[in-house]
């Protein structure tokens, strides 16, 4: 069973960072704001407000994505998030 | 009897998930914003703002929506959600 | 006398469903969100933010619309409802 | 004395409805919203967001008109409401 | 000394209505919203969101403006008002 | 040191007006709301949403303009405010 | 390992001023609103509402932002943060 999103929005699959040579943590302030996970799925795309939607994220991309957004489902025992690609912040890149 | 929704609207029929071998559960954070429901109708289409209306789901279709949203109405007994297409976050497909 | 409601409005006259071979029922959560009534006149039309008004509801349609939007008046001991035809969620069609 | 409203304003004359083979009654919810008036001057007209004002409304129409828009001043003991055309609900036609 | 207002903006000097053949009373619940001023200065100008601003009132013209929009400021005894020139209701023409 | 504001930005050092024979006195209700400041720094320009920015004030220029808006920093003992174009009231000019 | 910022946003550096020849001071009313940082990292680019991204700051240069907006993030105990481009306030040159 898997979801595929609407228009411009991404599943994300919440991850729990545990890299020990770097690590990435989110301080107090933004604690419950900004969350890290790998990206499942991609939206159908289409057109909003008459605007062509282009991704630039890809399934497997690993991404920091704003956290009050989106809707949280929990599938098989993982949780996922349905979130618009516009809150998601960046893309973490290995060096 | 039935309904036929305006413009860029869908009629919902809200469903329990019982399926066995996979579960999807709402956790308690977002519980009473996102449910599961089977697509019954699609809007008359035309323009919002000038720009077609292009229906993503279809009848039939499993969907995820932000309950949230839309109205709901009761019909002989079975529970009916009218929603704006975009507040429908995802498709469930089996795979 | 009759009201000729302008630009995207029209005049709905609210009703009390008796159908007894089919009901529908508002159910608690939206009970005063959502209510039925009858297309009774359509507005003068023209442009909004330079796209033309296209009614996709006729006089004597039956309709479902967003209580919460609209204004009521009382003419002759009848209620009618000048509403945009937005806040119109649908059309009810006898099977 | 008299004012010439600005863009897509009107000058609306507040009036007791006293008609008394048909009447109309404001219900309890909205009687401080909705009022009836007639038109006594339109708007300088012109552009607004790039369109051009389109007056649906003429001097010595009887309207329906949200209360809760538009400003009301006293003149040589008359009240009269500056009000934008878009807040005028509907024309009152007698049959 | 003078202002010379930024685009859409003019400068009116607040007056006291004295005429007495003819009074104009704001009435008390819009008592601090509603003024009268001459209009000063006009405004530079320009473009807004692509669309060239035409004033419609002159130096010189009694107005009714919205009290709450603008800013006031005093030069050499005398109250001025900035504000848009969409905020300004009507121009008061003497029969 | 100094700042180059992005886009329809301006940096405007804040002054205090000591001119005898002419005085602007900020009255009571606003007088946190305007002050007056002298134009540093004229923003990168570009566009915002399509249209290209224009700037109607020049460095040197005395101006009025939205206190609670823009952001106040201190450089070398001098106030200093990065502020929109359009947050500017009006520039004083010495007849 | 760094972070690409999707769009619009850049990825800033919190940096302490220390130069001692000149000093900038955020007082108190802003003094959590403004900061200063190095751009770390250019955004994806792309279009936002039909209109080309251009970013008018590059890696490298010390800019004042809006504290407010973006997202904190701490990368190898140095802290970041994911901004818009439009959340900065301008560009710290040295003489």
């Amino acid at each position: 069973m898997k979801i595929k999103p609407l228009f411009e929005r991404v599943v994300l699959e919440s991850i729990k960072e545990e890299n020990k040579s770097s690590t990435i943590i989110l301080p107090d302030a933004n604690l419950e704001k900004s969350q890290i996970a790998i990206v499942k799925e991609i939206g159908t795309g289409g057109n909003i407000d008459g605007e062509k939607i282009v991704f630039q994220v890809d399934i497997g991309d690993k991404v920091i994505y704003n956290k009050f957004s989106g809707h949280e489902i929990s599938i098989d025992g993982k949780t996922y998030i349905i979130i618009s690609q516009n809150d998601i912040l960046g893309i973490i890149k290995e060096k």
